[in-house]
C-alpha cells in the first residue's frame, strides 16, 4: 500500500497533502472496522455506515496520525486509535444533529442520520459507535496493555463531562438560554470541540511513548489548536456561502448560539485566530522533533477562515 | 465499613440478603464516581444522577460481585467495574425511554429523565454516562493494565454491535414493524438484555482471575441468568400490577412488543423460565468453588414471576 509508506515517513510536511495522503488510508481502516451493512441488525448498521462514510474531512484521525508521525510512530499502530477518534466524532455528529438538540436535517450537503432512516435508529447508531471506539482500543494487539488503558482513558476525558465534549455541548445548550461572557464561551470552546482534537494530538504522541514534557507542549498546542478550529469554524457560519459549508450559514446566529463573532464581532475575533495561532505554534517550538507538519496543520486551520 | 467485610465473604448464600447487603456499597462508590450535581455544567449532572440514583435494583452491578467473589475476589477489587455496569444499564435506559425510542414518562414511578430534564439533556446524560463508564474502567489502579484491557473489551462488545446491547435494541425495534419467530425473539432477548448480564457475571470471574473452563461455564450461566430475567420481566409485563411494577403493566403488548407470552401464551412462557432456569444450574455444576450464592439469584429472578 503506497500511502502506508507515504505516510510512514515524515517526508509530507504539507498538511494538505499529508491530509489528502492520510484519508483513503484511514477511510479502509474504518471499512475494516465498523460491521458491515449487510450484518443483521442491517438497519443499524446501515446507518452508522450512511454517517461513518459520509464525506468527512478525516481531520481527527489525520491529527493524530501528525502527531504520533512527528514523534516516530508508524501509521500501522496510530491507526486503529485515529479511527476511534472519528468513531467519537462521527457519534457525536449524529447526536447533534437530532430535532432535540440542533435539529439539522442535512449535513455535508446530505440527509442527516435522523432524517435518512429515523431518530431511535439515529440514536442507537451514535451509541453504538461511542461503544465501539472504546472496542477497537481495546482489542488492538499491535498496542501493549499499559498504552491501551491510557488511550481509552484519554478518549473517555475527552469525550465525556465534567471537562469533555458531553459537557461542552450541555454547557452549549445551556448558553442558549443565557447569556456568555468570553470565558465561558472559551470553556464550551474548549470542551465541545477542543477536549477530542487535543485527545487526537496527544494519543498520538503517547502511542510513540513521547517524553512528558513534549506531551505537555503538544497538549498546548493540541488545546489552542482545538480553540482555533472552532473559531474559525464560528467565522466561516458567518462569513461562507451555503455551498461552501455544505450547510445553511448563518444558523448558529438565527439560533442564538454562543459564538466568538456574536460576542466580539468578525474583526476581534479574526484578530483572536492569529493570536491563538500564534499560542499553537509557540507551543511548537518546546518539541525535539520535525514540527514542520503539525506548524502547517496550524496554518491550514487558520486559512480556512480566509 | 462493615458492609464491605460481609461483602469480601462468601458467607451469604441468599441472593436477596446478597442483594440488599451489596446496594449500600453500590450506591456509595457511585456517588464517589459520579461528577457532583453541584459542579458545572450543572444541569447534566443533576440529569445523570436522576437517573442514576432512581431506586435501582443494582442487579448487574450485585451479579458481577457475586461471580467475582465466588471465585475468590474482593468486593474492593471489583466495585468500580460494577459501578461501570450500572452506568451502561442507566444509559440505556435514559435512551430507552425517549419519545423516539420507548416513549416511557414513567420509571419506578418517578418521571423518566427527559421528561424531568429535557430530551437533549438525557441524550447527553445518556452518552456521559457511557463515556465515564469506561474511563473508571481504565483509571482503575486497582487492576492489571492487562486486566483493565480485557474488561473494557467485555463492557464495549456487550454494550455495542452486532452482538451486544445497542444490536439488541435495534432487532426489538425492527421486530415492531414484523412478525418475529422464537428465534429470532430469543437473539433479541439474549442481545438486547442477556450481553450485559452476562458480561457482568464474565467481568467478576475474570477480575478473580477465573480458570478458562470455569469463565466458559460461568458464560453459560450468565447467558440463560439474562433469557430468564428478560423472559420473567415479559411474564411480569402480563401479569403484575402496576404497583407491582412502578410502571404501566401490558404495555409491551400494547407496543406490539416481541415478547414470549405474546408469541407462545403464558403457559408456556412459565415452562421455558423453568427450562433456562434448569440450564443455568447445570452451567453451575462445572464450576469449582462454592457456587450457591449463584445458584440462588437464579432461583430470584426465576421467582419474581410469581
Amino acid at each position: 500500500m503506497t500511502s502506508a509508506h507515504l505516510n510512514e515517513s515524515p517526508s509530507i510536511t504539507d498538511a494538505k497533502e499529508f491530509f489528502a495522503s492520510c484519508r483513503p488510508l484511514i477511510d479502509s481502516a474504518l471499512d475494516r472496522l465498523i460491521p458491515s451493512e449487510h450484518d443483521e441488525p442491517v438497519r443499524l448498521h446501515s446507518a452508522i455506515r450512511w454517517s461513518i462514510f459520509a464525506g468527512g474531512k478525516r481531520f481527527r484521525p489525520a491529527l493524530l496520525l501528525a502527531a504520533g508521525q512527528t514523534f516516530g510512530a508508524t501509521s500501522e499502530v496510530l491507526l486503529r486509535t485515529a479511527c476511534a477518534f472519528e468513531m467519537i466524532h462521527t457519534y457525536s455528529l449524529i447526536h447533534d444533529d437530532l430535532p432535540s438538540m440542533d435539529d439539522d436535517d442535512l449535513r455535508r450537503g446530505r440527509p442527516t442520520c435522523h432524517v435518512k432512516f429515523d431518530e431511535a435508529t439515529a440514536i442507537l447508531a451514535g451509541d453504538a459507535l461511542q461503544a465501539l471506539a472504546f472496542q477497537i482500543i481495546a482489542e488492538d494487539e499491535k498496542l501493549s496493555p499499559p498504552v491501551r488503558v491510557q488511550l481509552v482513558a484519554e478518549v473517555a476525558r475527552a469525550a465525556g463531562t465534567p471537562l469533555g465534549m458531553v459537557a461542552g455541548q450541555a454547557r452549549d445548550l445551556a448558553a442558549e438560554s443565557q447569556p456568555v461572557d468570553a470565558t465561558t464561551l472559551e470553556k464550551i470552546h474548549l470542551q465541545k470541540t477542543g477536549a477530542l482534537i487535543s485527545a487526537a494530538a496527544r494519543c498520538g504522541a503517547i502511542i510513540a511513548d513521547a517524553e512528558a514534557e513534549e506531551l505537555d507542549a503538544l497538549t498546548e498546542y493540541g488545546r489552542n489548536l482545538g480553540l482555533l478550529f472552532q473559531i474559525t469554524d464560528d467565522l466561516l457560519d458567518v462569513t461562507a456561502s451555503a455551498s461552501e459549508m455544505g450547510k445553511t450559514p448563518g444558523k448558529d446566529a438565527r439560533a442564538q448560539k454562543a459564538t466568538y463573532p456574536a460576542l466580539r464581532g468578525v474583526e476581534s475575533t479574526r484578530a483572536e485566530t492569529q493570536a491563538v495561532h500564534r499560542a499553537a505554534l509557540a507551543a511548537l517550538k518546546r518539541i525535539n522533533h520535525p514540527t514542520t507538519l503539525l506548524s502547517s496543520i496550524a496554518d491550514f486551520i487558520r486559512e480556512r477562515e480566509a
